[in-house]
């Protein structure tokens, strides 16, 4: 089985488990609105991808690490989306949760799903608890506080921001917990693998910069200029658009050059510049010279 | 210690643990506004005596499940009383999180708490990774889709309700969680808990119907009446008042008879005893003879 059919097998099964009746009908309809169909699922990719390059032992934690992370990641977009934070109307080219739905469905989505990722994870245990309950550590440690995505989302409500730590929890927290839960799903030290998902993370902050000040809403399928308007930090902003492509192609031979040596390496090494090649942009003629 | 200096003290040391530096200010703030001081820590206090009951082997785990089956109701309600579910401004006397800080900050105080909550269970794992997953599993189930609270919070949302299913997950779900995580964290067999947690539960549940149809705003330091306004099913408008109060008499001397034979029986008896007596109201005058 590809990979990506792996990933989209078991963000199915885990799905069905809670869309089971007697659930509210409409709740259990958001869950399958927020996660499918998904994005690029690279979060799932690299974790799936690093646990292959460790041996994947144990496929049955491998594929719930990856599906864990991707439903976190689903529901800080449904959160993120709310009138109260992004004001999203769109994401992925459709409506968000809440206009598709209501607000009241969309919080609770968010909610359920992240849930949901524990009990995928306990839910697994029973190939190895041990494992298991490093997973749900790292986990939740990339997704709470002080430190993970909800840390992140958090410092846009500080008047003074640490943008070290913004910029480390807001993107790179569930990055580093796909190459950390890899590992530790087959076994392995999740420690030597934070470099690698940390580099990751970065990479992406700077293309995500890139596309929204490059592209238009309709390519995008999201609105553009959200940083702007909402006072973000932003690669673009500070380096120009060609420093921020430079920055991004040094970020992502550092990433090659961080994976721990392994069974797997020379596959994920490949994985990296595909991924190294799709963020990089190709930019409008007007930028080229700049 | 007491059973409720035991339960304060592992509930500061959790939250101490979220809010370390680098944690962005006011959600850490949130945290600590969401869950302190407390109410009456009703859910931790009877799964703490739960696990006393069953023997409180590896007080580490009895602890962590007390600590989060209350982070868990602690976000529950920062969500309910957003503007967009019950749109409360006073809760336990006090302004809410979303009108003490902001809707943002709200929204990630309650995500924050609902993964605070597994990760206190994965740090407790030291003791015993098998019991540790065994709780993630309960409390997952009591609070996600299709039976935990979020889908109690979800059939609110739909046209048609499953009476028996909305209340089961609505207000059943951290009851049945809270004296099945008790004999959990002590080893012990959860299902055999099982029907106290429901017969407490539903005692609340009447005992809370009772309160909303009784008394004043000020006396319940939060908004009376919200029932009535949203609409929901309630024991006061189905059985009337004396009515309600003779069927919250009969759940609870059934929850007595059904606690397990164990070492610990009587002193859980006297307890739920104890919450019989505050439950029960003492009526006005002109619902006496009614």
């Amino acid at each position: 089985m590809s990979l990506s059919a792996r990933i989209e097998s078991a963000i199915s099964a885990s799905l069905s488990f809670a869309m089971k009746e007697p659930a509210p009908r409409k709740l259990a309809q958001a869950l399958d609105h927020a996660v499918n169909p998904g994005g690029a699922r690279i979060r799932p990719t690299i974790s799936l991808s690093v646990a292959k390059a460790c041996g994947d032992d144990k496929p049955i934690l491998s594929d719930a690490a990856a599906v864990a992370i991707e439903l976190i990641h689903c529901a800080s977009l449904v959160h993120d989306d709310l009138p109260c934070f992004d004001n999203a109307d769109l994401r992925r080219g459709k409506a968000t949760v809440h206009v598709a739905y209501s607000q009241p469905i969309a919080v609770l989505t968010g909610d359920t799903l992240i849930v949901l990722a524990f009990e995928v994870l306990a839910r697994a245990a029973e190939a190895d608890p041990k494992r298991a309950v490093h997973l749900i550590k790292i986990l939740s440690q990339a997704t709470g506080m002080p430190n993970g995505i909800c840390a992140g989302q958090g410092w846009e409500s500080e008047d003074k921001i640490d943008l070290s730590a913004y910029h480390r929890s807001k993107t790179g927290a569930l990055f580093v917990a796909a190459t950390q839960m890899g590992a530790a799903a087959a076994g392995e030290d999740p420690e030597s693998w934070t470099e690698l998902g940390a580099r990751i993370g970065e990479a992406f902050q700077v293309a995500d910069d890139l596309r929204d000040a490059l592209y238009d809403e309709k390519t995008l399928g999201k609105p553009v200029g959200q940083d702007d308007l909402n006072g973000r930090p932003n690669a673009v902003s500070q380096l120009g658009v060609r420093g921020a492509v430079s920055r991004l192609e040094n970020i992502l031979s550092g990433a090659i050059a961080s994976i721990p040596s392994c069974a797997g390496e020379a596959a994920l090494c490949d994985l990296v510049r595909v991924y190294a090649e799709r963020l990089t942009p190709v930019l409008p003629a007007h930028h080229a010279a700049e």
